[in-house]
């Protein structure tokens, strides 16, 4: 199948500037706020945006080489599929990412609970909404009691140090 | 900023033929069931996900041409802004939807609540866990009360007909 080809809308200007020490999702970076930068041609696009208190951003693991098909996750100790973790070595290395909106100063965008280092190249925001975005009475295979696991995530939620 | 080149790794097998009557999201697709076939390159890439009930996957809007930075969404009767609103046409025209998991079968994972249009390229699927993915007491701006209008949605979430 032929190839796609995308342009980035902006870039995330973050607190994390090693994957050492990232947190791996929003829900464990806490306390961390950023920016993402959205280039001028794009800034019109962020109307109406501060009226929502989360968003999805779509961006391009740009730190992320190469790709295997099952892999080790952080929370476990054995390979799993990789289209059952959320590594960012994939064979299109987007990442998804549901920040906290802080608010919208022209072309930047303010968040809170930044996973992204900075850096990331961004290629797409999409309001959130739990009534379209939520899901209950989810069934999560490996990840059940996995999660939180002390090895070898760290207790915080971030990348170990390895 | 550089462009970014991505590689379809599946491709969508769907009963939604055309824009016209397709739902605009999962939530609004119940009883609709297809296939995503994942390319044998990639195919073992799939253990492990039928542990999963919801997988986010990440695709492109095949049919998607062009874009506007506002544009009136389907469920409002003002332009908003772009990236508040979650129309195919975009900068990067790529979509995402939470679909459930029917099973695993070889290459193709059967979906269920499924809202692509039949031949969608797909470009990543990452397992839904609701600890990580959901989000409560958010603001939803603009949709505030305008998700399930009647106009021009239909009543059932289809794209009306125009």
């Amino acid at each position: 199948m032929d190839s796609i080809t995308l342009t980035p809308i902006g870039i995330v200007h973050s607190p994390h500037k090693q994957p050492q020490g990232t947190p791996i999702q929003p829900c464990f970076a806490k306390g961390f706020e950023g920016e993402i930068e959205i280039f001028p041609a794009y800034a019109a696009g962020l109307k109406d945006v501060d009226g929502f208190s989360h968003l999805h951003v779509i961006f391009y693991f740009h730190r992320a080489r190469g790709y295997e098909l099952t892999a080790t996750p952080y929370a476990d100790a054995v390979p799993r599929g990789l289209f059952s973790i959320r590594s960012p070595r994939r064979p299109n290395p987007l990442g998804l990412s549901i920040v906290r909106v802080r608010g919208v100063e022209g072309n930047r965008l303010l968040v809170a609970e930044i996973d992204m280092l900075d850096g990331t190249p961004v290629l797409d925001l999409k309001p959130f909404n739990p009534a379209v975005d939520n899901r209950d009475d989810c069934r999560i295979g490996w990840m059940q009691n996995k999660l939180r696991a002390d090895r070898p995530l760290t207790d915080d939620g971030r990348f170990a140090k390895k």
